[in-house]
């Protein structure tokens, strides 16, 4: 990604003037206010706003809690507790703000999450600019054998340059087209909300999207897992770098009791603790079928 | 839109074998349940289930008002009073699902509609169908030159022409070469959440919509508007002539309070006002905008 | 509503120390934060946070629109047309969280708009304060004759003194009994989230409430209007004079378009043309209801 | 809980009189439709209305999966694999209706799932009945001396008769002066907005409940949980057997990955493992605090 001359001057002006406010601040995401971070080729994540921070999720639970909560030492335990025992009002006070350009095939994906707010650049109103995502070569890859949702190896070299190939031919045609289909010399000029059906899903597009902290985590957890489409997944990771600065102490309770946690079924459970009790447990005594045995060995065996 | 020999048996067999319920029944809809309404060239609106009708809407409404609501001497006068008075929640009570064929643009406009259930074909799973969206030569227009987010005129014969061959070519191409790259035959073949990224916005999608009648209505509203986008539109008067037979009264409500209703300004109301004791209003002495006083001349003049 | 010293110096701390930040900040909020507004004898509505002014709005529209929005002069004419045409999306990129003192039965009201967000204060870990609403004398009142749902003239003296007088023995016993209930003094002591259910609905609860200005302004509309009760009708009126100050430009909007505004049915659309076109209408002529009727004069002659 | 002669008859004939439909039909939970599950001593759950079964959740991620489901070989393991797998989407394709009688307090916990339908008996426009929740003797708990949020122990004899009558005279006489100060007789009678807020939280409301499965599930994880309230969760245990009976396999699924279900942290994983490779662990070396580590405990010891 490259940011234009106008773009970086303003985010300059931008981050040059500091106002003074009575609210809450985050020192950790003041530092990210309006820089873009680059995502594949031509994305970016940029933090437009952001409302509260670690301690505005404590002194919202301790009106819920009111006078009882004094046994909780400190914030950090506190927020801990909050999150394993699945208290998710508490998170859903604080805010964020994010201007995000990404392919239309990952908004697509990312549109799924409903409990947020959304403005995007409209099609039927704008011109969209000419940018594709075209994968870096280690990204183009094949099939996955194993799993209908997924991809495996990377391609080899002779078909990858033919995938890449095709990718920007039909980009760059499909646009050609789109302008010569809405230009106005010589002819009527198509209009832009028929024009844009003829653009593929890699074209880039951006929006505002806004969130709170609790749904924010669920699309973190969802999106930034290992099984998530490596395109989206990157946008995931570049937010949970935010994240971990904005609300430090509920981003590690996050890493702990959502990221890294692993949910066990009643079935699962059971085998834990006969194995604990020194009991040998296979897939023929536990219960389980063999999709979810080779899952609770995944589990127990790391 | 054609349906496969398959899909038609299947629906003659969805239909064939009506079963016994307790529940409410809405003869109104039942002969609607799994047909294919075409929509556009190959997409479609079929009814899968309901739930509720105009009866439903006043029970829920009786539960609120209890024992005061006798006054209110019959269904369709209540169903009236409720939307009239912004009473939303008894219209919630129903709830629709529908299975929807159409274009990737269209369901891009369509899911910003937040409060409703979706299950869309997935393209990272499965493989999409040759099937776009071509345009029917009358609906070939130009962008509008006085609103941006419109479109004017009917584009002229070579000029549409030219389109038509253009959006053929382009999406046939895109295809085509979809299918190379996701070709396991003599290469490792390109994963599909990769390889669907070449495909335009005039590929057509499905999905499972499931939404209730207050939020359809907003729906409607917004989509059945002569505003909407014709390819979005069509799908609401589709969708609007299965509600006309489901929820009657609510249905003519509807079309009365909100459909055919106009929203008057601050402003507008106390013109309207001078203008019925006999003053002369022009848009010097009503303080009004130039573009809020040409809306409201379109709705005191007809 | 009296503040206790420390909760005054509380506050007076808070407002004692800005901080810099990089985020956009409205002055006009920056002089409520933290401050308590009395509203009824023991509540108040406190701003905690808020995110966004009215050039967030615009910057988040102009996301949507991009390239195509120069036509629309300035911030506050494309606000107006925002509001306007029910383009909702780019006033949910405003928040704001409050902290609220409010009766239950309320809280109870309150609570319906579900697009928000909130952290109650619970009576099943804490013990909740003795403060009940006794409302003032002017505000006790006979059930409306014509409105199921309303209130009607203020109850003469005597009448209104017996009530005022049932409900502080009420409140006060009631309360009294609460105390007796969890006391473990030589007893064992009601669980809390028992105990609670001798309290009657005049008992003050509060929350931290976050919400989009979208939403919020849907609540005001409902809940500043003159048919909302009495008791949650101040708190709407407490908002709308912080919201004023914070988003000036969109609250000008939402009086004129929204507080001010009215609806016009098909049938009133038709009626305001025939009448400005210098036609007697008559209810006899007019295609509604006696009570549509009424509604409808009402708009016209004022 | 006793039913009027009335309620009874209205019942039988809503069950006497079944209609044919074309929709999928769930016999499991026809046998439910309409009748009244007793809960608490007034309280009450019936089923008004379903949509879909077992089968629509596939049929729904089926659409989602297109042509690559084949695999999974049957419509019980998809669903297992669903829910395992936390696909959330199709389990919203099914929906439910109830009607609920239950005391304020009760409904002041459960109105706090936000993702639902609800029209609640207005006490603004009707008049309340004298019902008020009085626990049985065995329900009259202390508070507990190791949760801030819970009960211990139950009362002894005196005690608990002194809180029953205490219970039992406050509900009685804060009806009679609700029913003095609303009358109308020889006076100008209080508005019912008004005068409804003498009533305890013990009093029962009622109202009609929407919901979809998956929001359903996430309401039953939580509130039919052993930490949840008594008298929310006998609510939450008589939906149980009627979803049981409405959708076997996908309650199954329910009980195994969410009721059944345990999330370990990531530190409880890797003592999991360590353990299960014969390593000695201990609070000391686990990484975690005290309280988590006898939260880890109860999962591996049972």
């Amino acid at each position: 990604m490259t940011l234009s001359p106008e773009q970086q001057a303003d985010i300059a002006a931008l981050r040059a003037s500091p106002k003074e406010t009575l609210r809450a601040t985050a020192p950790g995401i003041e530092a990210h206010l309006y820089k873009a971070t680059p995502v594949l080729d031509h994305g970016f994540v940029r933090v437009i706003d952001y409302m509260g921070d670690d301690a505005a999720i404590c002194q919202a639970a301790r009106v819920s809690y009111g006078k009882g909560t004094k046994s909780v030492q400190n914030d950090e335990g506190l927020i801990r507790y909050l999150m394993r025992h699945w208290h998710s009002t508490p998170f859903e006070m604080c805010e964020i703000k994010l201007h995000v350009k990404l392919p239309v095939f990952v908004a697509r994906q990312w549109i799924r999450h409903r409990t947020a707010n959304v403005n995007e650049y409209s099609a039927r109103y704008s011109i969209l600019d000419r940018e594709f995502y075209i994968p870096a070569p280690e990204n183009v890859a094949a099939q996955s054998a194993v799993n209908n949702q997924g991809r495996g190896e990377v391609l080899e070299g002779a078909e990858a340059a033919r995938v890449l190939e095709l990718l920007k031919a039909d980009a760059n045609r499909a646009y050609d087209h789109y302008e010569q289909m809405i230009s106005q010399e010589g002819q009527q000029g198509l209009a832009r909300e028929l024009a844009r059906m003829n653009l593929p899903a890699n074209i880039y597009t951006q929006w505002y999207w806004k969130v709170d902290l609790h749904n924010l985590f669920h699309f973190l957890r969802l999106r930034a897992d290992s099984h998530a489409q490596y395109e989206i997944r990157v946008y995931a990771d570049a937010i949970c770098e935010v994240v971990k600065d904005w609300v430090p102490a509920a981003y590690r309770a996050f890493e702990d009791y959502r990221m890294g946690a692993v949910s066990l079924s009643a079935q699962m459970v059971d085998c834990v603790r006969r194995m604990v009790a020194g009991e040998e447990v296979t897939q023929e005594n536990s219960g389980m079928s063999a999709r979810e045995w080779r899952e609770f060995e995944a589990v127990v065996k790391g």
